[in-house]
């Protein structure tokens, strides 16, 4: 948290409780950017073992969440935490329950990958896939990234390429459905990448909030369903 | 509140602004059953009017997240709270968190209903629909009065049902699957009642962590990702 100051504490102990938090969440985090990896990967070769390794993730990442609710809400209970110290806790809340909403995500992926399998068929070939999976790692990496170093531009940088994937990913479906009209025995994998491919896209929705939660730590606006352009000007100031 | 003693407070106002909060969750989550019964009522009878008013309603939800969070925020700062009080923060925040993303579901059927008009075609006919439909709204009611009355078995019974819907969607799921492959032509056309069926799911994912909230909040136990029968020990210790 170095360009970020903390109030004052007078207590050591509190800062580092707060410290103890914010390294937390950046486990959780990593913990989450393998997961994606994994479940990608296992989508990608068609993997059942990678794939049951992603799912099984899920398990460390649930628990992380508990863990550092737990943590947080201690610092509310003892600490009564103000100004820019209570908007870390909030921001470290909401990001939390964003990272275990990916969890699932990377998990309902590896899923497909699994039922992908069973039907004998890769999704090779599907450059959209390929594409936007690649995109929206990348997302959560840069969200939590500017969480990390404290940065609402990098932050408002992730919400501007939500946009582009929310673009590209209506492009994916089409395309697949024409796919489907067009080769009807093509159906089920269809179906199989279509789940993936909606997955991928709210996980690029959830490294967006994140990237809000940075913006209101930082700034100390609640920039939640405001559009982009209006978003950037409060980044600005 | 009546059943739940809210730590004995000095301040007279403490105690309105926890009752505001409460007042403004209910409210907000009145809005929120109101806008599922429109988006629903919207895919089943493909009335776009009805749909559109269904996603302008979305914006009335965002607006009321972001009113009490500000508020939760102003308690946790003047207040400190502690105990009883600080989980009724807490879980009055995540509980908003949940009815914002309800609403956002809600919006989504709402789309499909404009889509399925858009090929003049409606969704008559999917029985299973209608059913999931039906059972989301009465969780996600049941699960608004369970925080109101502070009922933690009314909550278990509310996670109970979401198992249930799981169940049903997947169902209904290979059925569609099945019709779209024996009658390409219906593909388009299944696939707008296939997103509705996911977002119900959702709704009913959500209205599951709203009763966790609950459960949380009366027997100060967090029960996410545990197995439902552990849950029930819980609630009824």
């Amino acid at each position: 948290m170095d360009k970020m100051t903390f109030d004052k504490h007078t207590s050591a102990q509190f800062n580092a409780e707060l410290e103890d938090a914010r390294k937390h969440l950046m486990e959780m985090g990593g913990l989450v950017e393998q997961q994606i990896e994994t479940a990608f990967k296992s989508l990608m070769e068609v993997d059942t073992d990678l794939a049951t390794r992603a799912i099984e993730k899920d398990k460390d990442v649930n628990k992380m969440e508990i863990t550092i609710d737990k943590q947080t809400t201690q610092i509310l209970a003892k600490r009564n935490p103000a100004a820019s110290d209570l908007r870390f806790i909030i921001s470290v809340t909401k990001t939390v329950n964003e990272l275990e909403r990916i969890g699932d995500e990377a998990a309902k992926i590896a899923k497909q990958a699994i039922e992908l399998a069973d039907t004998g068929s890769g999704p090779q070939g599907y450059v959209e896939l390929r594409h936007i999976g690649e995109k929206v790692r990348q997302m959560v990496q840069s969200a939590l990234d500017s969480f990390a170093r404290l940065d609402a531009e990098a932050a408002l940088s992730v919400m501007q390429q939500d946009k582009a994937v929310d673009l590209e990913y209506g492009t994916a479906i089409r395309s697949l459905v024409t796919t489907m009209m067009e080769d009807p025995r093509s159906i089920s994998r269809a179906l199989n990448v279509m789940w993936a491919l909606r997955s991928l896209e709210r996980i690029g929705d959830h490294a967006r909030n994140i990237a809000e939660q940075v913006i209101y730590l930082v700034k100390g606006k609640d920039v939640r369903h405001k559009k982009l352009e209006k978003v950037a000007e409060q980044v600005k100031k």
